[in-house]
C-alpha cells in the first residue's frame, strides 16, 4: 500500500482545464503522486497523460475508483456530477477533493459528507486560497485583535466569461451560474473571516440562459456583522477582499489567486488610513490544497473543518440563489 | 457692490466645526472674501472672528442675510435648519452653499431650489470632493472609454463617531443619521459615475437613538448597472470608491478627502490587474468648492448641474431611508 511508503497517490476524474493546474501541483508536492488520470474516453486520458504526466491513464471514472493504490481523488467535473462521484469515491474508500461548488444544493452535500463519514474518508472542496500561507497570515491578524471587533466583509469576484458552447458555467443543468461558481469564494471569505454562518441573506441577480451571470449579495451575521459582495461573468477581472473592524481593516486585492505569484500580499490599515504591507510565502495555491489533503491522510486523522465549511458555504449559496430568484431577504437554512 | 471689484463676499451662518475649514478656504481663494461670521450669540461670532478671521461678526443669521455686500452664504447648520435658511437666503438674493444633506427630504429640497430659481441665485450642496481636480480627472477616465462600459460602483464611508450630547448626527429631529450624513457621499459617487439616478434601492440599517448608525445599500440603475455601499459611525475610518467597467476599474482609497493632501491619487487597473497610479493636483477641497461658487457668481450664469444632483442625491437618500425602515426594495420617487 502506498501509505506505507508515505506517498499519497491521487487520481483525477476528468480532464477539465482546472485538472491541469491541480495535476501539475500534485507533481510538485512532496509526498504526493499522480497515480492516474481518468477520462470517459481513453484517448483523452492518454493525451492528458502524455502532456501533463501521470502513472496511468484509464477509461472511465469507475476504473479510477477501483484502482487499489489510489488513496485520494480530485473531482473537477461539473457540479451536477459531484454528488454521484463523491459518494462513489467515498464508498471505494478514497479521500475526496471536489471542485466547488461541492453540489447543486446543501441536501446533496449532506449526503456526500455522510458517505465520507461512513467510509472514514476526508472531504475537502476546491476553495484553494483558503489552504495557503497567506490565508493563514491574514487569519492570524483577523483573530489577533489589532483591527478591533470584526464587523464587515466586502468582496468582489468578477471575470469576463464568454458564453461558448462547451462552457458548463452557462448551463443550469450542469450547475452553472456565477453564485455557484465564483460567488462561492466571496461567501467563503465571509464565513472564514467571521467564523460564522449568516442568519439571513439578500441577493439580486441578472440571468443569461437561465443562470445568474451577475449577482449582488448581502449576508447578515449574528452580533451585528454584515458581509456584501458582487460576482459576475460580465465585468473586468476583480478578486478583492476587505475585512473591516472597528479600529482597522485588512485589504487583499487578489485573495483568491495572486496577480503575481512572487507577491502574495495584503495590507492592513489603521484608523488614520496608514497602510502596512504584508507579504506571505510564495506558493502555488493548488499545491497548498494538495498538501492539506496529504497531511490529513498521512496523520490518519480526519479534519472536520473542511467538510463543515463546505456544507455551510453551500447552505449560504442555496439561500442566495433563492433570495435572488424571489427578490427578498431569506433565512439561511 | 462687491461684484464690481470682482471679489465675492461670503457670510457663514453658524460656527459649526466644518465652518472653520470652509472659512479658512475662503481666505485662500482668490476672488473670495469672508465678509462675516454670524452666530446666534454675538460673542460666539466674535470669538470665531478673532480666531479665524472675518471682516465682521454679527448676531443672528438674519443679520447676515440683510448685509448688502454679502453675495453668498455658507450654511453649516444642522440639516433640519437648511430649508428655512436656504429659502431666506435666496429671498435675500444671496447665493447658497449649503452643507449636505441639503434638507430632511426631497420635497424640502424642491422648495429650496424653487426659491433659488425664483430669486436667480445659485444652489450648491456641500459635497466638496465633487468640485476637485481629482474628481474631474477621474471623471475624464470614466467617460474616456478605457474601462469599457461602466456597470458597477462600490464604495464605503465609515468613521468612529462617538455619541456625545452636542453631536447632532445622533439626533433624529436635527437630521441625524449615517445615510443622510455620510451615505450621502456614496450615493453621490454613484450618481456622478453613472450620470444617472437609480430606479430602485434596497437598504438595511442598524439604529442608535432612533437614527441609522450603520447601513448597507444597493442601488439599481437602468441599463444593467448597480451600485452598493456601506456607511457607518461605528467602524474604522474608510472612504473608498471603486468604479467597475467591463474591461477595467478605477479605485480611489480616499475619494471624499485625501488621506494625504500632497498625494491626491487614484488608480486604474486593466483586466489583468495591472495598476496605473494617477496623481491629481494637490488642492484643499473646501477651496475647490468655494472656487466653483466664485466662478459661477463671476460669470453671472447659474449652473443647473449642482442643484439637480443635490435634489437627485436627496431623492435617493429618501428612498434608502424608507427601504431600510421597511426592509424592502423601493422605487426612487
Amino acid at each position: 500500500m502506498s501509505t506505507e511508503s508515505g506517498i499519497v497517490k491521487f487520481a483525477i476524474l476528468g480532464t477539465a482545464r482546472i485538472a491541469t493546474k491541480v495535476g501539475k501541483a500534485i507533481h510538485t508536492v512532496e509526498g504526493a503522486e499522480l497515480e492516474l488520470i481518468a477520462s470517459r474516453r481513453l484517448r483523452n486520458a492518454q493525451a492528458w497523460q502524455a502532456e501533463h504526466g501521470a502513472n496511468n491513464a484509464v477509461e472511465g471514472y469507475e476504473s479510477a475508483l477501483s484502482h487499489p493504490d489510489v488513496q485520494a481523488v480530485y473531482i473537477p467535473l461539473p457540479p451536477s456530477m459531484h454528488k454521484e462521484w463523491t459518494i462513489k469515491a467515498a464508498e471505494a474508500g478514497k479521500h475526496v477533493l471536489c471542485e466547488k461548488p461541492p453540489a447543486l444544493n446543501s441536501a446533496e452535500v449532506e449526503e456526500m459528507l455522510a458517505a465520507c463519514r461512513a467510509n472514514g474518508v476526508q472531504f475537502i472542496d476546491g476553495t484553494m486560497w483558503s489552504h495557503t500561507p497567506r490565508a493563514q497570515d491574514m487569519k492570524a491578524i483577523l483573530t489577533g485583535g489589532q483591527l478591533g471587533k470584526l464587523r464587515r466583509v466586502v468582496s468582489a469576484f468578477s471575470i469576463q466569461m464568454p458564453d461558448t458552447p462547451e462552457q458548463h458555467r452557462y448551463i443550469a443543468e450542469l450547475g452553472g451560474g456565477a453564485l455557484y461558481d465564483i460567488g462561492w469564494y466571496c461567501v467563503r471569505a465571509a464565513l472564514w473571516a467571521f467564523d460564522s454562518v449568516p442568519t439571513h441573506v439578500f441577493a439580486s441577480a441578472t440571468y443569461h440562459r437561465g443562470v445568474d451571470n451577475n449577482a449582488t449579495a448581502i449576508m447578515w451575521f449574528e452580533d451585528n456583522r454584515t458581509a456584501t459582495f458582487d460576482c459576475g461573468y460580465d465585468l473586468t477581472r476583480r478578486k478583492w477582499l476587505e475585512v473591516v473592524g472597528e479600529s482597522g481593516n485588512l485589504v487583499c486585492d487578489d485573495f483568491l489567486s495572486p496577480w503575481d505569484l512572487t507577491k502574495q500580499r495584503f495590507w492592513t490599515h489603521d484608523n488614520q488610513g496608514v497602510a502596512t504591507e504584508h507579504q506571505s510565502q510564495s506558493v502555488v495555491q493548488e499545491a497548498s490544497m494538495i498538501e492539506s489533503m496529504v497531511n490529513i491522510i498521512r496523520t490518519k486523522e480526519l479534519n472536520t473543518y473542511w467538510p463543515q465549511i463546505a456544507l455551510d458555504n453551500q447552505r449560504v449559496i442555496d439561500a442566495l440563489i433563492l433570495a435572488a430568484k424571489e427578490g427578498v431577504k431569506v433565512e439561511v437554512k
